[in-house]
């Protein structure tokens, strides 16, 4: 079956002059994977109505549905609407049930509706209203075709006679809420749509390179046992300290054969092969993982599921992170039911006074030291009443380093009833990565103590292992 | 004189399937408003030789420079090299001295070169090499023509005959370090680049409605006052829970006339009655910010540099943040000359036993609570020994919310030696953007109490100005 092709367009001069980040971009397309639509395009434009027509009409000849966020608030530089009628060569017409719940809207809050505001109800003719019931921009549905039937790009196998293209707000929950509520039902009724199987193993505590060694035998023995497996695409995925291994049932990239996806099923027969390969490392398997945050939020929200599940209460003592480990423990909803609080240690006196780090360790170690580590572990566990403390003492950069304690050293200690296990990390990159790195190893620590876990079995001894460069 | 126009291309299945958020693009955007660049268009496209050979060609007939990352490792779904030739009708040639740079860098760490890894040094013919210092991938710059004259989207006015091709890694540091010190050198010396003036008002405190409603009557005197201030182009950025006002000195969006542009000294005399308008909420005025981080980090770094200036310590005690005021506050290098530490006290008991706030005080009025969050910040302030105490407690949601105190209700406080100031926020959206706002306040809140504000005078009485809704 041929899949649906769909194109992006993110439109506004604050996200090329990068005053903005484009998270739009990479939401559209989590979702874009999730219903099974393969996005082969994105394209950024100005607020510029010709700019916006010619990105509509590449859209229209090379893909089946376009995808647009931004330019429909009242101003003048917002111009989706108008832009998106001349690419269909129709005119624009006022929406009168749209201009009536404007009028609403602005009556309900006592606020003056001018002429601008009512342009938000003229959409291109023709078009279905998207409602909108947290924003006064309602979005439109429209079908575009390409003034060139070859398109101005190539059109791809699947490109059909049209284009759906669908217009939505830039503000992120305004254009979350219509994509999931008003797009994808209609996109799901009018395509015999199909997601893509596909497999993530995350592991933290080894390097991409042993990653990709360890798994290299079990991949190719999995190639060799159907054409699905075969076809599977495989990627490495740097998130540092963390790695990702991706199994995607697709054709996979130029120079593999065409042919059969693998299933779901398929993939999922690799779990057990692959987690003996990349070993205590491994913390997760995901069949997808389209709505989950990023990185640290992941292997938080595991650990917090997994704390409460076994009724175990964490404490943090905190130095180079500064916090960091508590705001990522706390982001995840509901987390107060494990996590008590903690010590940002930052000064030395901090650490002498609310954890009890002995005066006299700090100055034969330094703050940044195995016996500091522990201390500070110990003293949180005990002065807070949790069955686990976690510390963090190291150099996040990019001044304060030595020649025995480089930018990027950084002491972990974890306490348990069952004992303190500690671990020295070398890490690299800027301050930024240094303390997202440490607030990353510090989970996993934690992970790897708690019950029923391989990696309990084999601690990694004090001073092994020092950890990896960016991806 | 017509400016050099650009377009950036990005390139990565993972880009498009949203497992990255394209920070690249944002950057490069950055760093071409400095330089003087105008973006006019940013593409992503996939790891597919034709579908990159196609968006370069867009870039040649449409722009003088085209900015790539992306696409330079050594696996086979690296294809910008090749790519890159085909565009330019060249083809690829190895590069002598790039091979035996790799060849050294593999034996350097005792890891076997395999000729796939060569093949990063196989560039188009003709490409210059630009160093990568920190990694494996070289960059290079090439010369593309536009295979059709028009250009295959509509050329604009100030596209020459040919387009200036620079290819860089997406690694983020390796790209940021080859533009900055192989790119942007040789951008300045070929053409004649002179950035945009522009300043930005940031305000904290008010809504951007607000904030517009308050600044109308002096921009629109300013308008009358010459042709430069007249062509301004005014834009209002809510990253809520703060406000920007940005000036630039464009002649503006579609319908403003074309003329000259004002001089950063004329933007610049708006400064005085612009602040008298915003009033308090305003905190910072920037010339430009292009290498500047994101939100809290600005005021993070404004405020640890006035607290070191002042002498002043800080100690943060921390509820519904979790952590992120520390955080945040020890995201700026050079912090732990004022930021002594914290108490992240989640539970109650943290709160009692670590901050001394009186448990009938807790059961008499909740943890989130003036007069707990008072408590706590005296507390905090009190027991860590720093001259100011910041607390926060609120109720970040999902759960957890009341009708006294819905998701959102937040109280923030400020001790000093001077008294306490307290702040009841009523904050709206997701418990991440909940937090995020708290800890902006909660910056802000101090700033407002150091020697020299403004905002020092006019105090926000408690439960006065609740907070607004995101953008």
């Amino acid at each position: 079956m041929p899949r649906v092709r769909a194109h992006l367009l993110t439109i506004g001069d604050e996200l090329l002059s990068g005053d903005i980040v484009d998270k739009n971009k990479a939401w559209l397309g989590r979702r874009c994977r999730a219903l099974g639509l393969e996005v082969v395009r994105a394209t950024t434009v100005r607020d510029r109505q010709q700019e916006i027509v010619d990105a509509i009409h590449v859209a229209a000849g090379d893909a089946q549905v376009c995808l647009v966020s931004g330019g429909l608030g009242p101003t003048t530089d917002d111009l989706t609407a108008a832009s998106a009628a001349v690419a269909a060569g129709v005119g624009l017409v006022r929406d009168q049930g749209l201009a009536d719940r404007l009028t609403d809207f602005f009556a309900s809050r006592g606020r003056e509706l001018v002429e601008t505001n009512l342009k938000q109800a003229d959409l291109p003719a023709g078009a279905s209203v998207l409602d909108n019931p947290i924003g006064t921009a309602a979005g439109f549905a429209l079908d575009v075709r390409s003034p060139d039937a070859e398109g101005a790009l190539g059109a791809g196998a699947g490109a059909g006679p049209g284009c759906w293209l669908f217009s939505m707000p830039g503000v992120p929950r305004e254009l979350h809420l219509m994509m999931r509520e008003q797009v994808e039902p209609r996109l799901r009724e009018r395509f015999e749509l199909e997601p893509i199987p596909r497999r993530i193993y995350r592991a933290l505590g080894s390097g991409e390179s042993t990653v990709q060694h360890n798994v290299e035998a079990v991949l190719a023995a999995a190639r060799e046992r159907s054409p699905g497996l075969a076809n599977m695409f495989v990627h490495f995925r740097a998130r540092y300290p963390e790695v990702q291994l991706i199994l995607e049932a697709t054709p996979g990239q130029a120079g593999a054969g065409a042919g059969a996806g693998a299933s779901a099923a398929e993939l999922a027969t690799l779990d057990e092969p692959l987690a003996q390969a990349i070993g205590p490392a491994l913390y997760a398997i995901e069949g997808d993982a389209v709505d989950a945050g990023e990185g640290s939020g992941e292997l938080a929200g595991l650990l917090v599921r997994k704390l409460i599940e076994e009724g175990l209460t964490l404490a943090t003592a905190e130095s180079c992170t500064g916090g960091g480990v508590g705001q990522t423990v706390t982001s995840v909803s509901g987390s107060s039911a494990c996590f008590v609080g903690g010590v940002i240690s930052y000064s030395n006196a901090v650490k002498i006074a609310q954890l009890g780090v002995p005066e006299r360790v700090l100055e034969a170690h330094g703050a940044v030291s195995e016996p500091v580590a522990r201390a500070m572990a110990e003293g949180v566990r005990a002065r807070l009443g949790a069955d686990i403390g976690v510390s963090t003492t190291g150099v996040a950069g990019p001044g304060g380093g030595t020649e025995a304690k480089p930018v990027g050293t950084v002491d972990v200690a974890v306490a348990t009833a069952e004992g303190t296990t500690y671990k020295r990390l070398r890490l690299f990159g800027r301050r930024e990565t240094v303390r997202y790195a440490t607030i990353m190893w510090a989970l996993k620590l934690i992970w790897d103590q708690l019950p029923g876990q391989s990696s309990k079995q084999t601690p990694a001894p004090a001073g092994s292992a020092p950890a990896q460069t960016a991806d």
